[in-house]
């Protein structure tokens, strides 16, 4: 199958493209991405993903050039996905911004430079057994900055938190801050308790996820209030469902936790519920914000 | 002048110098760093800067094939500053470590990949008139996350911090948590209030600055002992003098902070002593740590 990839202007193999090691990217994480999910050729969410690079890169003041955009970005991902076969089917796009290459200080280079722009397509297979079965995950100190409304490539403390999961023998990290959950490692966090759905206020502590939204108007639609309260950690043996949500997680259920069941330990009526109707908007000829 | 690099085994122009868009380094910002002081072809405090990195790469857990290591830079990075006529006057070399390339996926590539090795030396110019006259910082919300122990290529809080800093017509951000000074952008800070000379602990909230190091030992030969109590935000208008130290600032006096003179607007005594000393310790030719 060809792969072919976004750089700077150009279409070229995966295996030749190459930036500077003077790329701001490589050398300080200086940069912000998105990641879309496209079925047969139709992006999800676009609108949502565009504008949301359009905060991740205002939030860290990268400017882009006059002829260039999110929207931009997306035509040259299609362009991408018909190149490599990926119209049938399913995919996802990934977008990256960074500030460009200049000689190493932290400071913004001045004059500015021309950012770096990287585009990348994959085939993608939803994990239909584990959305049906329910996965594990495992809890993690938060140990990110400040700012994780923003989508930024710095994500050591991410890294690290997922490859703990993973050798845990769990798909997701659960991260804790202030004995509060704020969300997963790549995901965000919903919880059933008492009843009610919780996850954590939209803040400078949590990614403001697309799908997070989504479910927020599906949960509307269906009738089920959101109580953005933070799940505490001492609430952890209390809760009756638990579930991820993210661009190629859907709505995942998680039936244990640090290895003890989650509520029954098999997924809930919510999260059924909302997995359902998620999974009917993905994959409905008029996907939401497009 | 010539200007090679180094990167995965060879030796080539700087212009030449690419990594693949699929590197950890690029989409992660999955790697560590190190900047070493050179005086005419001498490594300054390199045992310390070595043994930092090893550090850093074990708490990142990057384990460097059995035929690196951080010595093997230094001789790396000798040969670099002999092919670019840097072996007379002054230098830095600059290491980077990532993660290497494999397809975007957070947790660690399984089986893992052999890690990018980046080495760059550059021409250096001491800040001479600045560490004569002072210079000026600015407070800054100390954004970053909760592993700032080790020296990773996670820069965006800092990037953030520093041109805060330019755009104010400082030269630092003193970065601020829970109203605790705990270090500059790029920089450690010692302050000096009520005759005692203080600086934050090393703990996880500060990198172990080489400088800051040497800077403590010197200071116990000069019999000044130093209070590792960090200097809270509402003891700033009483500090007496102010400092920052680092592998390029040296001991830097700063002069006003925010817009207000620190002390009596001048370098002070103590740092004056210190920064005099470590100037002879990176001049001299029996080099700490060397």
């Amino acid at each position: 199958m060809p792969d072919f990839v976004y750089l700077n202007g150009k279409i070229l193999p995966r295996g030749e493209a190459r930036v500077s090691v003077e790329d701001r990217g490589f050398v300080f994480g200086d940069g912000v991405y998105e990641v879309i999910r496209v079925v047969r050729g139709r992006f999800f969410a676009a609108d949502f993903h565009n504008r949301r690079l359009r905060r991740s890169l205002e939030g860290i003041r990268i400017d882009l050039p006059a002829n260039q955009s999110p929207e931009k970005f997306n035509e040259i991902a299609a362009e991408l996905l018909e190149e490599n076969g990926q119209l049938e089917g399913e995919a996802t796009v990934y977008v990256q911004v960074t500030r460009g290459v200049a000689t190493r200080a932290h400071a913004f280079p001045s004059p500015a430079v021309d950012p770096t722009v990287y585009i990348s397509t994959s085939a993608f297979k939803p994990m239909t057994r584990l959305k049906e079965e329910g996965t594990r995950a495992v809890t993690h100190p938060d140990l990110r900055w400040g700012r994780c409304d923003y989508k930024t490539i710095n994500l050591l403390p991410n890294i690290l938190a997922s490859q703990y999961a993973v050798e845990q023998g769990a798909t997701e990290a659960i991260l804790i801050r202030n004995d509060e959950i704020t969300e997963g490692a790549k995901t965000n966090v919903f919880g059933v308790l008492d009843g009610s759905l919780r996850t954590h206020p939209c803040n400078n502590h949590i990614l403001p996820g697309i799908t997070r939204s989504v479910v927020e108007s599906l949960a509307a639609e269906l009738g089920v209030e959101i109580d953005q309260t933070p799940i505490r950690k001492s609430e952890i043996p209390k809760l009756e469902e638990l579930f991820l949500s993210g661009t190629t997680t859907d709505v995942m259920p998680v039936v244990a936790l640090d290895d003890q069941p989650v509520g029954s330990g098999k997924p809930g009526p919510v999260t059924r519920r909302l997995q359902k109707i998620l999974t009917e908007s993905i994959y409905s000829s008029a996907p939401l914000g497009d």
